[in-house]
């Protein structure tokens, strides 16, 4: 574990490390309150030269890694487009053991339970710590003090941000790809291993020391559409297998066909129909748990009745949202992740769905981004407080077991609603305090639950707005205090001094620590 | 006129000056001689909070100028989307002397004779120079030496490197766009001043301090495709027209009708039959000159006879390649510059039909480009010497009349033909020394004149087969004799010792300065 570090409250309250693993760290001033000065990173300048007739396929992914120059200490950074289907990260940690690298840091866009074979090298010594959401196991390592630096956890803006900004300077990308041509242009929207799009890696192509793309599909130039931008590209590797598109359809991205999530689906639907957030030309996003899932289809159902068309729908596609976009009931799907086959064959075929980055699309630090274009993001949480500050990494029991992909990018929606149970597994879900801040309450607009809706006092205009309806509206106070009522106060995680982990906001600053969890 | 510098000689030979406009040059040091250090240009960060919902439009161009920070010494760009149809760099400096401010660097991607309005500027300082290509009046008031400050010339390639470099900082960036929405995004492809696409904007959009977007078809967000990234930009706004799109097609673009053209075309068409370049699979450019343009049509013919289909196109699109496109004769065109209306329209319709960009294409300082992946590339030249350089800026009066376009870049395909007619004017082509250097004889390997054809002899791989045709083959030297037996041989041009411009090479050094001409 790193302790080198003292902690100073942040404008949230909440205790953080003045620097993390030896680099400091800016705490969270507050919403919009920090100004970064300075400048983009400056990559080194190349020249084609060095890659004469611009063919760079090599022979396999050690001579590449090789290639590229890997030594200890280095940043080598990976992707989730496969989700848990990935392949690529477990053979580089393969090779760098083999060629015994040691305190790598790992630069995942997220990791997931696949990525398990991996606790061994953090074990040994072959990777010192990840940076980047942990799903699972890895982040249940880390929760328990085990890594031997501490992990940073960025929203996908956050992460563009960092690399942008030279937060974080990586010295390997590895982008695996569906297809690729011999110069390194590359997609994923072709091949057997067709993910969809590859916009995780954009940073990093763009940013990175060397870049290594990775491919089962190799094909002569020109691949199209790239993607990926081969003058970005330093080598290119052909593999049996880059990875498992059947794997990226989680858990987390079927509808739900539990009746409690369809009836919170069902009433945020309402909400934003009696306040008018669905309304001609409206756009929307919904995350890619079950319930937001499902929003969309009762949004598909009003609009229908309606005659309303909406002008666009930001984030991961799926075929619910394909649908409904070739029913004419969304002009536009932003796609920024699929997260089913149906999603990768519609943006591959239809003009209309359109391949968006964490650049366009989340990075705070750009001239405006696509977030704080949408009418209305429907997302999730683990936890919510009174405040309605909310916590979507860690559980109540403390341990760290989700990324915060999009979420606290998407904050910047004009309305922010999170549809949740009022409690799950008989542990309250509304709490007086947040285990882990990820997103100001300020941000935060609407909580529906099964039992009432709770809105943010900020929004009074939204308050107007439900006046004489009959929604079942509360304050968050009442809704927590049913919950209790119901499930008793919930217990506190049982949490060590230590910091394993800390949040970033979208800025940079860190908005929260993450405690080592006692067994 | 500039006149604080030193001249040295350059790995060419040729006399350089050591600064331009105080600005320390580097000489020319021969191909891929020149190794950069350093790093890439880091523009400023920005943060979405000062692009409050993402709406950028203001009211006017003046508006957007103001509020952009335009004052004397500044350095605004433009775009040549719309060739002799631009509206809008009038409209920029009308505002600028309207404010009073001085001393502007002009940073076209390359101005016309529709610019001749801003001669004016020139004279009473409001403009104090220009760097970009300059076909036609202004380039002849340069010639003169009645600008303040020395000119500099890039191809498109050099231009992205320059400002990706930081070489050149722009500081306010002014784009014209067939359609943009509210966000800035921008594209070429629709609208009633539809261009095609605006990749020579790619650069300042990126690196440029402010970016503003100009159009007539003010769309809501978004506006698909977005060519310019909205992420990018600062200002939006809408005028009543932002180009003529009729006028990008003038004399260059159309097909030539001379029996003499289409004799060396016909050649040249021949020669890369015999020599096996028009292969399965190949690739070719051809510049926008209507020599070139006929390559094309010979080509057809050659593949239709022979059922081979190129790979791609590269370069500038126009009816005659679509025709190929659409026939299936080429896989792709890989399109960096619309030369008529049904090239905007393909584009916009044809998913094979893609846009590319100075960065993809052209840009020396990347990890490779796609003019390295050219197979054949035709081209023109003003003159050409016993050495193969060859000059494509000066005629042989001395006069700068064009700007360098693709030309530089597009040396680096694998082979390079020249299709030349002997004399012009009865003033030979071939000469002793080209007027100024633009490009190198050693990336130069054929020249095809209507009386024969010679090959490089460092192309020994053609001068083999070759070997045994009935093709014209001839060394230079006999070419310029057998011309200066008809014409005589030309008089050299009267120039003074002045430096009133310089020609830079693809990787950023000073490949030749252009001289002063005396009247």
């Amino acid at each position: 574990m790193f302790t080198n570090y003292k902690l100073v409250k942040n404008a949230a309250g909440r205790m953080v490390p003045d620097n993390i693993n030896g680099q400091a760290a800016v705490p969270y001033m507050g919403v919009d309150k920090y100004k970064a000065e300075g400048r983009k990173y400056a990559p080194k300048i190349s020249r084609i030269a060095d890659y004469p007739n611009g063919y760079k396929v090599v022979e396999s992914l050690k001579d590449a890694l090789i290639k590229a120059g890997i030594k200890d200490g280095m940043t080598i950074s990976t992707h989730h487009h496969f989700r848990d289907g990935d392949l690529l990260a477990n053979m580089i940690f393969d090779i760098a053991h083999e060629l015994g690298i040691k305190d790598l840091r790992w630069f995942p866009s997220a990791s997931f339970p696949c990525h398990s074979h991996l606790l061994q090298y953090l074990e040994d010594g072959t990777i010192s710590h990840i940076e980047g959401s942990m799903n699972g196991p890895l982040g249940k390592y880390c929760s328990l003090g085990k890594m031997s630096k501490m992990a940073v956890l960025r929203s996908h803006g956050g992460r563009y941000q960092a690399v942008q900004d030279g937060e974080v300077k990586i010295d390997i990308a590895v982008i695996g790809a569906g297809s690729a041509d011999t110069f390194g242009n590359a997609n994923g929207v072709e091949g057997q291993s067709a993910s969809g799009l590859l916009g995780f890696a954009l940073a990093d192509s763009q940013y990175a020391d060397k870049v290594i793309v990775v491919t089962d599909n190799l094909k002569p130039f020109p691949c199209i559409p790239w993607q990926i931008q081969g003058n970005y590209v330093d080598f290119v590797v052909k593999i049996e297998k880059v990875g498992i598109p059947e794997k990226i359809v989680s858990g987390t991205t079927n509808i739900t066909k539990s009746p409690d999530k369809l009836l919170l689906a069902e009433m945020t639907a309402k909400f934003c129909d009696i306040t008018g957030i669905i309304h001609e030309g409206f756009s929307f996003q919904a995350g890619a748990g079950g319930t937001a899932l499902s929003v969309g289809e009762y949004f598909a159902e009003i609009m229908r009745k309606k005659g309303i068309k909406a002008s666009f729908a930001r984030g991961g596609s799926n075929k619910y949202l394909v649908k409904m976009l070739n029913e004419g009931l969304v002009g536009y799907i932003l796609d920024g992740q699929t997260f089913d086959l149906d999603g990768v064959t519609s943006m591959r075929d239809n003009p209309r769905h359109v391949m968006t980055s964490p650049f366009t699309s989340y990075n705070y630090h750009g001239k405006g981004n696509f977030a704080q274009l949408v009418d209305v993001a429907i997302l999730g949480a683990t936890e919510v407080d009174v405040n309605y500050n909310a916590n979507v990494v860690t559980h109540s029991d403390g341990y760290l077991l989700h990324g915060i992909g999009g979420w606290q990018n998407c904050l910047y929606s004009k309305t922010v609603i999170l549809p949740l149970p009022l409690f799950r597994d008989r542990i309250p879900v509304i709490i007086d305090e947040v285990t882990t801040l990820c997103g100001p309450g300020e941000l935060i607009d609407v909580i529906v639950t099964e039992r009432g809706i709770a809105i943010n006092p900020l929004r009074t205009d939204l308050l107007e707005l439900v006046k004489g309806s009959d929604l079942p509206i509360k304050t968050i106070q009442e809704l927590k205090e049913e919950a209790e009522a119901i499930c008793g106060k919930p217990e506190k995680p049982k949490l060590g001094e230590e910091v394993v982990a800390v949040i970033k906001w979208v800025d940079g600053t860190v908005i929260d620590s993450v405690r080592r969890v006692i067994e």
